[in-house]
């Protein structure tokens, strides 16, 4: 918090009115940390949400627990005692984002919205636009030229309207938060909306309720905005895990200001201008950069960057030793992980989680160039 | 059964003798019906499943239930009483095929094969390449010329040794099967390999055990070679629903052998020149047909056709009003449902499950034109 006043809770977004701008996005506090029933997260831990009563929009189900999935082989590559994947590509639309949007979607038909807006660099936006498609509302969703293909295909099939801003994610940005004020449209976006990552805390809850009694010693996640790493340390403190687990947030090279501000002790951000590979966390002006500095030295953790050639063989070993097909900012943490045990950060036996954020489906455009035979059984021979 | 001659239990596949080439591909009977732990279909229906003793191959949860999720908005479109989606997309590679895969690597590994040889339209090649990355080896895959580059992404991220042949799905099928005999290769082709209906029959018990004393009317699912509509409806009898649910299997109007024998009454299929959107199930000349024929028939179920128009109307369907963003073929039931609902066949109160077997991120390609916009709000009320 910046400052410690008390805010009513309601389904609008909330900024502190002393604090306005980028970084005085309200905290949610939570009293009670009873566990509900089934697999859906935000039934599951409904009672640390900010949701109204039962019934539901989306149906139960929607939303899912991911798998927390070893790999052995991965662990092995990377020199570390122990690495399980929490893999978040298997959620409905492909993202974590879909936890927010789960949620988002439920307050804004509990409070009677009929749109509901988003600016996104891809995933939140796509994410949004299936769980209104579940729920009969409108999308508005803003994002920057350039997005990819998969993303853009995704929001035509739920049919979200969509505009296609000329300027880069922040423009999309201040776009969509003042045509949400504007035309009365819910606003879907982290940086204004404190709910949000609230749902994005189920994953940190999740995994505190999967590793129990053996801890994480880190769990490595890809920074945008800031918000995911400051949601999943805030579930797993929730889960019991916060003073057990250190957070190792990364950012890639070409989009590092919140590793800059860590690395000089300071909360101020200098925006960038981005640019990289990892599309989905090409972010020159983050807007939760205070909650993500916040998050990742309370859990004694530390931020790390790493350039594109480096996601890129990430994205690799991931799919190669663990099966597991991440987008580049989804696999970036494990160039961090890398990183991070060659220079005696992360030791030989520690146990690490890294989140795969989202699903290399939706940024696969590019067929590789593989080779073409006749069907006999002498070309199989020269191939293979 | 083309006869009744019981073979004992190998890991290698089999064919039976008397019945060589398409038709003689064995049943797999098993006798137990206990149930197992745990939410992974490979433990919770061991006993139903011709897998070797624990340890696994693969990490348990690799493998989960998918959902079924009720789509109200859906089924006031398409004019039923209910309508379930089974969203198979979820895998862990986003198709139905995972089951099986998952299935043929425990074998594999089992029977200490190093390789294991796939030919596929695409999405068992990358559930196979998948599962062999999580369990370190290697897949052989056979692929035609001209498949999606989202299923060739995914191939080249879990390092998959890719021939693209150049021929038809049946060239590529044919030379698979004779290059897996010619070096060793475990074969994952269902044509050869009566234990991969055992996997996909797990969405059958899944759905038996999902829906229990309110049982479906109708399944919808699409059918390429023959063998998922086949091993859905052998797990719904196996779960109980055999009597109570029928299955409408459809096949694209350019690629519907099956539907022509099944009109015709005949069991003897006429191959044609597979011609459609649906990538998944242009098969030509299926090789479970005999099966899917009989499962269909024994369920008091039937076959449609429908058109491209048609198919791709229905994956609009899917998207805008269940949330749901299937693949051409996964989305062609529900196109059939609509077919089925217009002449009859299905009435106003049925209960419809449809499965969709696999995600729209691997085919979609083509960015949709949005509306570009500068970066204000008149632009904004503009293209609102
Ligand atoms: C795949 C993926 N990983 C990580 C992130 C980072 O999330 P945040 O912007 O909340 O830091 C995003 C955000 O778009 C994302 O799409
Ligand atoms: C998405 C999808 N649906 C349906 C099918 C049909 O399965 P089968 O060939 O077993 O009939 C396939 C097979 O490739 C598929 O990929």
């Amino acid at each position: 918090m910046l400052c410690a006043r008390p805010h009513p809770s309601t389904v609008d977004a909330h900024v502190c009115p002393a604090h306005e701008g980028l970084d005085g996005i309200l905290d949610v506090v939570v009293e009670s940390t009873r566990r509900g029933d089934g697999d859906d997260p935000l039934d599951l831990y409904r009672a640390q949400l900010p949701l109204p009563a039962a019934p539901r929009a989306l149906p139960a189900g929607y939303l899912r627990a991911t798998p927390l999935l070893p790999a052995p082989r991965l662990a092995a590559a990377l020199g570390v005692g122990e690495l399980l994947i929490k893999d978040e590509s298997r959620n409905p639309t492909g993202s974590l984002k879909d936890r927010s949007s789960a949620l988002a979607v439920e307050l804004a038909v509990y409070g009677g919205f009929t749109d509901v807006a988003c600016a996104s660099t891809g995933n939140a936006a796509s994410s949004l636009a299936g769980a209104c498609a579940v729920a009969g509302l409108t999308a508005r969703i803003f994002v920057p030229v350039g997005t990819p293909a998969g993303k853009l295909a995704q929001l035509a099939a739920f049919g979200a309207r969509v505009m296609l801003v000329r300027g880069s994610y922040d423009d999309a940005y201040y776009l969509c938060e003042d045509a949400a004020k504007e035309f009365g449209w819910y606003d879907r976006n982290c940086a204004v909306n404190p709910y949000l990552m609230e749902g994005k805390k189920t994953c940190g809850l999740e995994l505190a309720d999967e590793l129990g009694d053996a801890p994480a010693d880190w769990v490595s996640v890809a920074v945008g905005d800031g918000c995911t790493v400051a949601a999943i340390g805030k579930g797993l403190a929730e889960g019991g895990h916060g003073t057990t687990t250190r957070l190792l947030a990364v950012q890639p090279a070409g989009a590092a200001p919140i590793v800059d501000a860590f690395a000089a002790g300071r909360e101020r951000i200098e925006p960038v201008r981005a640019h990289t590979v990892a599309d989905s966390v090409s972010v020159g002006r983050p807007r939760n950069a205070v909650k993500a500095l916040r998050a990742v030295r309370a859990s004694g953790g530390a931020f790390r960057s790493v350039d594109d050639a480096a996601i890129l063989d990430a994205v690799r070993l991931l799919g190669e030793h663990a099966g597991v097909f991440a987008e580049p900012g989804a696999a970036a943490g494990i160039a961090a992980i890398r990183q991070a045990r060659a220079d005696g950060l992360i030791g030989p036996h520690d146990r690490v989680v890294h989140v795969v954020t989202g699903s290399g489906l939706k940024t696969a455009s590019a067929a590789p160039a593989y080779p073409e035979i006749e069907p006999t059984l002498d070309a199989v021979r020269a191939a293979a």
